[in-house]
């Protein structure tokens, strides 16, 4: 399983492969990892508060995150949320699985987008749930096809049924509204408003995962959907994963009162406590320090710098045989190639040219439209701006299209 | 939901009550809490790895705490696992919910001793499953009643189906065989082989929860059922949250490869990395050093003289009104109250007169035998001898047994 030569264990998630300038992982740089003020934080936290850092965490997060994650949304998402409405999460993959585990009823159907965050969709039919695609375009959800899709899930339309189990009304729809994963697109506002109005309408939980919405380049983030929907019609998972360091294993939702308390009475929080109690007090401290805003801004500045610089590699000049729009924010560009090509045949060549990306086929819980077969999606974030220069140069030049 | 009239937010899960010594609770004494020993592991954590303890961790776990783990197992537990049979958790109560999502299907049987620790019921509940509960005696589960339930659920015997669902083969078989909660009792060895053989010939996979095994206090602990079977028939569950921090929330589970292997290619996994990645390498640096090994150490003793100090006011000359075994390790006294005392109704005068205890009926997934009701269990790991002492006199009094 491990299948080093070297019969050392690995310690972390990336695998490098010689040669690669590996598009395909949604990693942040470790170089903008903020090591010296998470040693500060984790110091100054064993000194404050001595063994209640240690011992079983309050279930729904200690005291001093929640309070600075109020006072931070509301300064940075328009709206303060009650401290009965956040919940300390281990990050959004576990906070995806426990929204299944608590939320919903094995079979539920589950309404996410095409394209959507590939490893979603694996984390929901480990529960299992029955996954219904909601078309895209470019600028994300289209939120006018959801009455016919409800329409046709009452019918039991069988083309609907991507993964077995029961039909009927959603339970809920799972979404990266804001710099999405993998467009790197996010909802108008007009949409934003229609989707949760529809939402609040049909019953259905929308499920906002919002990892990205903290990393805006170009402008202020837009308005979480928690923040436009009313009380109990969305559930947002915030990340510190993207934001500040994925090895804490930490982040939250937002809610209402009335949902938070359902994942407070679970099992897994009445017998373990908070999931993440330390790891949320060394944030906490992070946070209160000034730290967390300033890490923030620099991680804006560096990836708002790869982004263009990745994407002014393609160059304008490969246009249009090469497609995409500058993603406002987040980790991911979305490419389509030329007509005709077929991204699966291109990643071997790239490859062997030097550069990974993933392919848009990855990226859909039910059938893959042909046009996804075109399309790669390029993180800019785990690699500084010369770098990704030259994947940019690799990929043009096994496109035939090298900048003249 | 706080109900602080302070306004301030909590931060630890334990609920202090004025005047009350409350034995409730399962909580390790804050006091005994290595904090300076695990200050110095973080930041050599911090000073060796680098960028590579906050980036996303290794699914399984890090490498150092997983070749840790497989020396220390293979010294205490007289079998070392592979690498590949190891997986990095975030403490049992996670552990067991991952191992209900990828373990089960929905509706699945799970047999679990009656009694049986309270909160894994709620957490196997939670996915949803049907609890099918297994007698015990003082020495832990009645094996032997294992066929007769077997044939009970081909024959769909609805007694025995606690909480709807389908019936059949059971799934899981989840069980403490070691200092159980909330016996204390630990499975006697011809009762451990027997039951290792008979899940390995019913296709059953034993959830094994190791949380106490460390803590022993009279002889070394006994081997886990984990390390008596063949690969494949049991998934144990390791914890460091009794033998070192809870808040740290990391433990590990050890099974087969192929076992490992269907939690690593869960959608969790692949999403976030390894579940405790940060914590862990704390832990494995921690463990290096032979602090691990220290703070075990210690806490036997303190925990020894605590469980002496309980039970020893509790006293000889009560018997055989009272009558309990003195556990050879774990947490937790199961005291039988004299004939006629339900245990619900003592608990009320109890917190009156200072001490609290939880009561014999919470610990039942299905039908509660009578003699339950006349149970109490005792935690002795949260206060001091001093304190212990002063909580048994005060439950004589109140049950009008105060030693002559």
């Amino acid at each position: 399983m491990y299948g080093l030569a070297s019969g050392a264990l690995p310690l972390g998630q990336f695998v490098a492969r010689d040669g690669i300038i590996d598009l395909a992982w949604g990693h942040p740089d470790p170089a903008l990892l903020p090591i010296g003020g998470l040693q500060r934080a984790a110091n100054a936290v064993l000194a404050r508060y001595g063994a209640d850092a240690l011992g079983y965490g309050y279930p729904t997060g200690p005291g001093p995150l929640i309070a600075w994650l109020c006072d931070h949304l509301g300064a940075i998402d328009g709206r303060k949320p009650d401290p009965e409405a956040v919940l300390a999460t281990a990050g959004n993959s576990q906070a995806l699985d426990q929204v299944a585990t608590i939320l919903t009823k094995p079979g539920d159907s589950v309404l996410v987008e095409a394209p959507t965050y590939h490893l979603a969709v694996r984390i929901l039919r480990d529960h299992p749930l029955n996954l219904v695609p909601i078309p895209s375009d470019e600028d994300g959800m289209r939120v006018e096809a959801l009455p016919g899709i409800m329409r046709a899930l009452r019918r039991g339309g069988a083309g609907l049924q991507a993964n077995g189990g029961r039909s009927g009304r959603p339970r809920l729809l799972y979404c990266v509204p804001t710099f999405n994963n993998p467009t790197g697109a996010s909802l108008p506002p007009e949409r934003r408003r229609q989707l949760v109005e529809f939402a609040a309408e049909a019953g259905i939980v929308i499920v906002e995962d919002d990892a990205y919405g903290e990393l805006a380049y170009d402008a202020p983030r837009p308005p979480s959907l928690w923040s436009l929907a009313p009380p109990g019609v969305v559930v947002r998972l915030g990340s510190f994963s993207k934001s500040l360091a994925p090895g804490l294993r930490a982040g939250f939702l937002t809610a209402d009162a009335a949902i938070v308390e359902r994942f407070r009475e679970s099992g897994q929080l009445d017998s373990g406590g908070g999931v993440s109690h330390f790891s949320s007090l060394v944030i906490a401290e992070f946070a209160r320090s000034g730290d967390y805003s300033a890490n923030v801004a620099r991680l804006r500045a560096a990836y708002r710098e790869r982004r263009d610089a990745l994407l002014d590699a393609l160059g304008e000049s490969s246009r249009p045989a090469l497609d995409w729009r500058r993603p406002g924010g987040g980790y991911f560009a979305w490419v389509a190639l030329p007509a005709g090509t077929d991204a699966r045949v291109l990643l071997r060549k790239a490859e062997a040219a030097g550069v990974g990306f993933m392919t848009g086929p990855s990226f859909y819980a039910g059938p893959i439209p042909s046009a996804a077969t075109g399309r790669i999606r390029l993180a800019f974030t785990r690699y500084g701006p010369e770098a990704l220069i030259e994947a940019g140069r690799r990929l043009l030049a096994v496109l035939d299209l090298a900048a003249g």
